[in-house]
């Protein structure tokens, strides 16, 4: 209907962009730590079972760690891994003093426990920051390890605003990796902050409210142009790969992005936004694990 | 202005009598429990210094504890206490198999972090929910021990509620110790949920969007009548004592009371209403935490 004049844009959050700065900083960092006497920061990520998106997962989250000057670890187990072998070298990561992150790639096979692998790892070394301790200090704000994917969206926001303070964040999706998290970083930084999800009765409703509109629920297309706050900054955390019409795929977010373009005042794309983020955030949180193990004996988890 | 006609008036839910009946429900299941031969459930309270009003608390607490049957451990350090003093204290606690749960009454003095104190409480007896370990189960949804005053607020939301999936809550007040918990649980049951604070800009919009609104700021008087949305269900958090004309003082909510009435469509009074929760809530955890003692061996913190 209408057509978009270039005033009217939306102006596009470059994440591609973003991440690259990001990692080229850790990569910094990580030389100037090394250069001052420390061990190398290493990340150790494990994969159990041969799901082919999380063999790929994988290798990408190892070569950009092994890009950005830091020691990469790679554990790759077979599908049939019962949980205590999974818990045995977890402790043996754990143990390891060249080894300042862990990550294991979720999902994991079935009879193994995502909940009680995750919070096997001790605190210090979560860089992905999905076990209970880091999730708590978050909820209390005190310091730890966020996780990437929320951070990556912080980080995007904080390149449009300096100052969220008092702005009402409407968050669209409440699991444990995004929404919950993501509300948390929002409060810390003195939003007004809504959470919506499946049970929410006027999505449309709430999500119009948004200064900031955060969008994880993983359901493409969801969020139309008419849900938008005219000028609100958008980030789009959905990833879907749906067919195009001339036979092949692509890969599309949860906001109806033509149409947000002329509403919104800044938008994340998909793909290029929030997804290249996570990954740099892992190298940041490594190197940040890497940090903390200098001053270990002050942290309580240590004691585990 | 207007007066109340009885059909028009909110329903007052009545915090003592739903308070007075958990203490009794606890008291038989505390019987029970030492029935089937276990130990009997004990609580420890600590208070650091002389603040006259952590005084009653405190000798409330431990009365009460007393009266449902279970044990109760008092002690009284002086205003002098080291952190380290304390330390030692709590860790003699977390290795007494007496005692289930651990309370160190807040505030404590200057020379004392209250966050490595309550952290340095292990997670299964630390029944006033707020350790990161217990702070991160919430936020991830995990079974873990609620804070008391939150848990008071969503035993009296149920005592009206059988079902609240779908409704908008919304909180005024984003502290660890009541707002944010409160979120976390409001999730949890399926609502809708949106945080309001100091930096909010439209606090009274904001409200008026409740089905059911939370108010914990410590302002009394905040809320006014049209603040409210029509029937909504008020928890006031808030206890404040101000003077009266008389020369006398008197206890009053962040809600202005004789205006939420014709407009709410139930309210919780103040003084009667959450106060009495609190402490019934801190022998129900307690309780849990005897309980969670049985199966020490499964839970990750227990390794501490």
């Amino acid at each position: 209907m209408s057509t978009v004049s270039p005033d009217m844009a939306a102006k596009i959050i470059d994440g591609k962009a973003i991440a690259r700065s990001l990692t080229e900083q850790v990569g910094r960092d990580v030389a100037a730590f090394v250069e001052r006497g420390n061990t190398l920061p290493g990340l150790a990520v494990v994969l159990v079972g041969n799901d082919p998106a999380s063999e790929v997962y994988v290798k990408n989250k190892a070569l950009q760690t092994h890009r950005a000057g830091m020691r990469s670890f790679m554990h790759m187990l077979p599908q049939s891994t019962s949980q205590a072998e999974l818990l045995d070298l977890i402790a043996d990561l754990n143990a390891n003093s060249q080894i300042h992150g862990i990550l294991v790639q979720l999902p994991l096979p079935a009879q193994i426990d995502p909940v009680v692998v995750t919070n096997a790892i001790v605190a210090h070394k979560d860089v992905d920051g999905l076990g209970e301790i880091n999730a708590g200090r978050m909820a209390l704000g005190i310091d730890g390890i966020v996780p990437c994917t929320p951070l990556g969206c912080l980080k995007l926001l904080q390149s449009v605003h300096t100052d969220m303070q008092g702005k009402h964040a409407v968050i669209i999706g409440a699991s444990n990796l995004v929404g919950k998290p993501m509300a948390q970083l929002m409060l810390r930084e003195g939003c007004t902050v809504s959470v919506g999800h499946i049970h929410t009765r006027d999505t449309r409703a709430l999500a119009r409210e948004g200064d900031i509109l955060v969008v994880a629920t993983g359901k493409h297309g969801l969020v139309r142009g008419d849900w938008i706050k005219p000028g609100a900054t958008v980030i789009d955390v959905g990833i879907t790969r749906v067919p195009t019409e001339h036979g092949k795929t692509r890969l599309v977010g949860d906001v109806a992005f033509e149409e947000a373009l002329p509403v919104a005042g800044h938008i994340t794309p998909v793909p290029g936004g929030v997804g290249p983020m996570t990954i740099a955030c892992l190298l940041h949180n490594t190197l940040q694990a890497a940090l903390l193990a200098q001053n270990v004996v002050s942290r309580p988890d240590q004691k585990v």
